[in-house]
């Protein structure tokens, strides 16, 4: 079929009246189907069910340095679990600190740490007339439905194949000290699924920022979350803590990590990984917020993988569930969108989610369409800061959660969806 | 024996001789015990060992409303659990949010949200020149702790045998808008044992405060730990949310509670009980920090226990073991201090302490005096805000966590250590 804005307006009217037949089937099959988040599947979690087992009754819930679980204590975390979490985020077991079951809420409490107590000695955020934050986009929209929580200024900055437009970032950084962060998921990245370049992480890490207490919000929710097993289609992130210390900025990054996708999104353990300076930072506070997280949940974690190498195993059966489900989902873009010129969508290594760019003006009316026929999808503008894509032309697309056969129905309504708010689109402009 | 400050110089000079040479025979024996924090022995960990079992991989981690707990969501809870808490707590299901496994950290979030956001609508503490907070002392030296951290002005109110001095409070409160909060904890007190009585509980449920975001901190840590089975050895607590409703306050307290100290202290659950504004203010805020709490652990507490009998049947086992170790330290203190004059102390029914007072400017030395023959004990001033008894009186004792028989020994030291201290400081007086 030719490119849509190829076609004469006799051939795309014709085009549309197809098109709505086929939607109308579609509505009348009262679908309840679901692409908006980055959830595991039924079968993703029961592979974790053995975590449930390794901790019973005739187990001795000792730590190896004699630690009982199960009592209190243990601010930051019991030593075999900062091992496996250290080997899984590829840092040293010292420079990390085991929270409880989810890494946003580690995010969350360091920037209301830094609102309410500042950073490493400098002023409380609270007491700034401002607060800027920069955005790549598009990007995780709970990240920054945090920083609007705390009334920043969210400065949105392209991501293109590589990452962050780094001209921008460095412009925005060394120049003003009202810009305190950046929100980055480095790896398979939220959601165009692409990671950053070594080049990239470099220019990260030799930032010369004009705010003391700027810091790198470097969530790698994704870290060993690989779609494929051969190596040339497993991406390669530089470390960047270690890359930060090279270039005489240690302090400048905050790394975040859970197991929320690789055991169970509501129990896992979540993580942080930083420089001494920011630990010690870090405990002043946390001292007085708790005696301690869940150390049974941290021991069962680490008798359940074992070390490093069970997880990475682990993570194969993951990949082994969702692999086919993002194949199909590309399938069907490819087969029903390519060549129409009216969509744009990554094709990713890992992570959870396809990054999908339709005609500007478009994604709002194309989510609405899907959601009225029954498929809900990450809610357009979602991926911008204040729900506002000015483009109007991101969607996020989630192929984990639904059964293989609901989720081809559902991509195929979804391209459907496109083809038709798009050609409508061109339509009109043809008026 | 006759009382110290009855016997003659040469009486008291041959006491503390003979006090001198048994104190050194302790020192000999190289001690090592703890009677510093109210954390459960490894027997009353093991009472909940059961619970490890309860979910394993044959069973279904399932809601009743077919909620999946391993995944995502499910903000303030499973519905289960906040039936199973809300009977523990003498609330109403719906006014209950389950948090994580720490009320201390609730208790921190809620102060760090009204610091940064505010209350239902009210000026953020964070941009007010002067935040009160009112402190009945003896009290727990984590809530201090907070408070402390936040920077608030905390001002100290004595407490009685039925709670807290509450003309002084009734002033404060009404008098100065400034005055933002109080700490509270109602029942078994702590660190006196004490619970507060009908006519208190009615006082503060009436309060009018001159702050629109005046909130009492209502810590119900201790509210089915009784030690005793009697009717009449156990305190009874009117339930503050009901009275506060009643007189007129229904948004006037926060009420929290954990699983702490029935379970397992590192990897129980936390709850808050409070009014459905406040919830709905809560959650306003919860909603950007986690996408929700650990659901399977929820689900492993409602199973293991059932429904609330299952847990105060549980709570009679808890108390068959520490009991006797509250009976032996008040045995211990009976006979070795009764009528000298220089020492009270509280006989709880429940929790997990005994408020000692020694005379007045004896407390860090009778600590300083035991840690030297190694036994640990809370430090002296704990109790008080900003570490600073006046008086330098008051010592906390934990005596849950030793074995028995090192409490006793325990116990007999520090009985010790308080006649020498005192005997000392009543023949300096002489001088």
């Amino acid at each position: 079929m030719k490119a849509y804005k190829e076609m004469t307006k006799e051939e795309l009217e014709k085009e549309v009246v197809a098109l709505k037949a086929q939607y109308k089937k579609y509505q009348e099959m009262d679908l309840h189907l679901n692409m908006a988040r980055g959830k595991p599947c039924k079968e993703q979690l029961d592979l974790s069910m053995g975590m449930m087992d390794v901790l019973n009754s005739n187990e001795d819930l000792t730590c190896e340095d004699g630690t009982d679980c199960r009592n209190y204590g243990v601010l930051t975390g019991i030593e075999e679990a900062k091992v496996l979490i250290g080997d899984m985020m590829e840092n040293n077991p010292d420079n990390i600190i085991i929270f409880g079951n989810s890494s946003l809420n580690v995010m969350y409490d360091t920037i209301a740490r830094a609102y309410t107590h500042g950073i490493m000695g400098n002023t409380p955020w609270c007491k700034l007339d401002k607060v800027k934050w920069l955005c790549p986009v598009p990007g995780y929209d709970r990240h920054f439905g945090i920083t609007e929580h705390f009334g920043m200024e969210m400065i949105p900055i392209p991501m293109n194949e590589n990452g962050p437009d780094m001209d921008l970032v460095e412009k925005y950084v060394s120049e003003d000290p009202a810009v305190k962060g950046i929100w980055c998921v480095p790896k398979y990245s939220n959601p165009t699924g692409i990671s950053y370049s070594d080049e990239v992480v470099c220019k990260f890490a030799r930032l010369k920022p004009a705010a003391a207490d700027f810091r790198i919000f470097w969530d790698n929710a994704y870290g060993i979350h690989h779609l494929y097993e051969d190596a040339d289609r497993q991406d390669y992130l530089v470390e960047i803590l270690a890359e930060c210390k090279k270039a005489g900025n240690p302090d400048m990054v905050y790394k975040f990590a859970s197991t929320s996708k690789i055991t169970f999104p509501g129990s896992g353990i979540a993580a942080i990984a930083t420089s001494l300076n920011n630990l010690e930072d870090i405990t002043k506070t946390m001292t007085h917020q708790t005696i301690g997280h869940d150390k049974v949940n941290q021991l069962r974690h680490v008798r359940f993988f074992g070390d490093i190498h069970g997880m990475t195993e682990h993570m194969k059966k993951h990949a082994e569930i969702i692999r086919p489900k993002f194949e199909a989902v590309e399938e069907i873009f490819d087969t029903e969108l390519s060549g129409l010129g009216i969509a744009k969508w990554t094709i990713p290594n890992g992570g959870y989610f396809i990054s999908f760019d339709a005609l500007d003006g478009c994604a709002k009316k194309i989510v609405e369409k899907a959601k009225k026929a029954g498929v809900l999808m990450t809610d357009a503008g979602a991926t911008w800061p204040y729900h506002n894509d000015p483009k109007d032309s991101n969607i996020r697309v989630a192929p984990t959660y639904p059964p293989l056969e609901d989720l081809k129905t559902a991509a195929t309504l979804f391209a459907l969806c496109v083809k038709l708010v798009s050609a409508k689109k061109i339509l009109e402009e043809m008026q």
